[in-house]
């Protein structure tokens, strides 16, 4: 992000040296960014945080994912490199899926991002309550 | 999120003492989390961090958003009190967007999980290459 306010948040790197920019229309960032954010991604990657899981096991823990979507975020976020899948040729064949490094430098940061949502919900409530009332 | 590795992540509040879980399916938080990591509210909350933007200073900004987008993103946001929308009654009208304190520390995670993004874009790219190769 060439922006002033972010240069250096990069772990110290200045901006002028990162030649990715999320805000640009074409830049492969932002794909990833997506991936990231998209509402089921980040709460796959969330979960993940919490160690190696099973398909199944990730089901129940995201509530409401359904298994097609679960399935499409899981490939998404291998191919990005931030979760890693280990099929282990048993009978029946098993399937765990756990963070990479990278992954868990991410899901870190969404942990927070997450958190704090979850913290200030009662704003957000009494924010949505009065924007309502405005509106009625 | 009521996971043990993140309890306490919250600014120290217990897990416990959290009574919004995102990863529950009718949970309000995750409604607040899906604006917020929306693709284009990810990229307008980004924007906004650095001051106070008109309408068609934050399109120009968030390169690629459609005028219907921009204004579906802002007005989730200010509606759930991340985003003040300053209504000037000159002529021509004049509108304002700023973040409120709580959009501001939402928005610096999310820039702080962007500048992540951006910084190991080499490496993302090179998974991807890998994962790529791997279906050929």
């Amino acid at each position: 992000m060439a922006t002033e306010s972010t240069a250096g948040i990069a772990a110290g790197h200045p901006e002028e040296a990162l030649p990715y920019d999320v805000f640009g229309r074409a830049c492969p960032s932002r794909c990833v960014l997506k991936n990231v954010t998209h509402a089921w991604g980040s709460l796959t990657l969330a979960a993940l945080y919490d160690g190696t899981f099973r398909f199944n096991e990730l089901r129940r823990r995201v509530e409401g994912v359904s298994e097609k979507m679960l399935s499409q975020t899981l490939h998404a976020l291998e191919r990005d490199g931030l979760v890693h899948r280990d099929a282990q040729l048993t009978n029946p064949p098993r399937v765990d899926y756990r963070l990479t490094d990278l992954g868990r430098e991410v899901a870190g940061r969404l942990i927070e991002l997450i958190s704090l949502v979850e913290e200030r919900m009662p704003e957000v409530e009494e924010a949505q309550r009065r924007y309502d009332e405005g509106r009625a």
